[in-house]
């Protein structure tokens, strides 16, 4: 990249950028690094995600804004996941001749629309070109001591929860290439997730659960790690999952990127039927040993693993 | 990426990954993000560098092993830049169908020395396929609080210096393309560019110097940024600018990649002639006003800001 195409990049970036009046930062655009001041009795939470043309979506069919958004909605909701707060988020971009500026004025748009009502500051980033689009996005988070939500500890006797209702984005995706307008609620679903930090939160603190991850591949994927990370096993109910509106029930245990949380909570808690508005809704039952079964009327089977698979694979 | 493809990768970053006994770190693969304890009583430094296909490298000529060291490496010379000490990094991956498994253990042998030699540990990643190589690299650093190296605080009067040999990586650059071997001196400087962290903490520490930045693209590209983010011009005296052995003048003031450090000292500073073996060259001086000048043997010009454009602008 020319340096002054650079320069005209990180200008509308600085431009686009909200500021943040609580989060002790310097922009790393403008010096060799970012400078970010911890804030005290707080571990730190790293998080990279990328989003690659042909592989997370195809320019034809995804608008910049929401990409913008889904570039840092990924990294908000391991984040969220955590039971954490995001403090500040490094960019990198790959931009390809086909960008254009208005494109790329969308896309900030939606990045940092996000950015501003979580605010949560842009601290740094890389400029390149190349020959297909990609983005990184690096969210610096933070989490009360020792109150840190892991993967690893759910036990057997647990209650399984998930928020929300599932299956919406793959539904959205399905209608979205089938023309469906961006305004349709599984579209708006797929296009614009919603990481639940509040949700992590509450979690991690009031509630005291002590398991959870975000559920980014589809429920039998990311499940299965969920399990595997605590090596014990489960039972699902297949009649009592959550279905996004018009989603089917293999789009609910199956459809990627949902970013609703997966819990596992002691029977003792009182976990609520909502937390703001967001039903919480009891899937099953956390069992030793490492089977993963899904209970249907005509008995217990187990659960294939059929994540998400990027389309690039998929079709 | 399907998710056996995806665990086969992340086994082998796993397994070539070195673990830290001094860095109080949990792997983010296998969570949904790291945790990083940060150190007490210091600020942190965060950047992040990309290295993409066509643009950045070409793989025909390109070592895998070279390209997984520089992909660190960059960042690292960020953080030397400031003054810091590297503590961590996170890796992005985005694979092509042309990388093979044997390319992908050299890619990983390069990155994973570095990091063992250093003691930075990997604190997570995020691997995806797509039609070109792109790697990002996120490094966390820190730096003793208020121990800074900042591009804006040259003065008028200061003198400017330089770390190393320029042009070096031009060079290099140049003989890989026509063919030289990997181990002929310049071609190394190319693809093992050392990041100058002992000299950064140096500079911030014991000598008590305020401005610095690292050569990434060129010194006339760079000395302006570092001269405008501190407001103020330069004189550059020509024949003082230490070249590497066989490098022109032209490589040693625009080639890129040398990732030698630039900073300047007030006069009553006792900067060495070197350190640890690496010489600490004064260039020039810094003056009021914007107008960087030359000083050759035929009076005062301009210096023109040529450096580095990555070779898909250039040819």
């Amino acid at each position: 990249m020319t340096s002054s195409e650079d320069d005209i990049i990180i200008e509308e970036i600085l431009a686009a950028a909200s500021k943040s009046s609580t989060v002790s930062l310097r922009l790393g655009i403008g010096d060799d690094t970012a400078i970010f001041h911890p804030p005290a009795g707080r571990e730190l939470l790293l998080t990279t995600d990328q989003v690659i043309e042909g592989t997370h979506f195809l320019p034809a069919e995804h608008p910049a804004q929401a990409l913008g958004h889904k570039c840092l909605a990924r990294g908000l909701s391991d984040i969220a996941a955590m039971g954490g707060e995001p403090r500040c988020f490094l960019l990198s971009l790959c931009l390809p001749a086909w960008v254009t500026p208005g494109w790329r004025k969308r896309f900030f748009k939606g990045l940092f629309l996000l950015s501003r009502e979580l605010d949560i500051p842009l601290a740094g980033g890389d400029v390149a070109r190349g020959e297909h689009f990609g983005a990184d996005v690096t969210v610096v988070g933070s989490v009360r001591w020792g109150k840190v939500l892991l993967r690893s500890r759910a036990k057997a006797g647990d209650t399984l929860y998930v928020s929300g209702r599932l299956g919406g984005s793959a539904l959205g995706f399905e209608r979205l290439r089938a023309g469906a307008k961006t305004s349709a609620a599984a579209v708006r679903r797929h296009l614009y997730p919603e990481p639940r930090l509040a949700l992590g939160r509450f979690l991690a603190g009031d509630l005291g659960v002590g398991a959870a991850m975000d559920l980014s591949d589809g429920l039998s994927t990311d499940l299965s790690r969920f399990l595997r990370a605590s090596n014990v096993g489960a039972s699902i109910r297949a009649g009592q999952l959550p279905r996004f509106r018009g989603a089917s029930v293999a789009q609910a245990l199956h459809g990627g990127e949902d970013y609703e949380l997966l819990f596992a909570a002691s029977p003792k808690r009182a976990v609520p039927e909502s937390f703001e508005g967001l039903e919480l809704t009891p899937i099953g039952t956390v069992r030793k040993g490492n089977a993963i079964v899904l209970e249907t009327e005509a008995g217990e089977i187990p659960l294939p693993s059929e994540g998400f698979q990027h389309f690039d694979s998929a079709s």
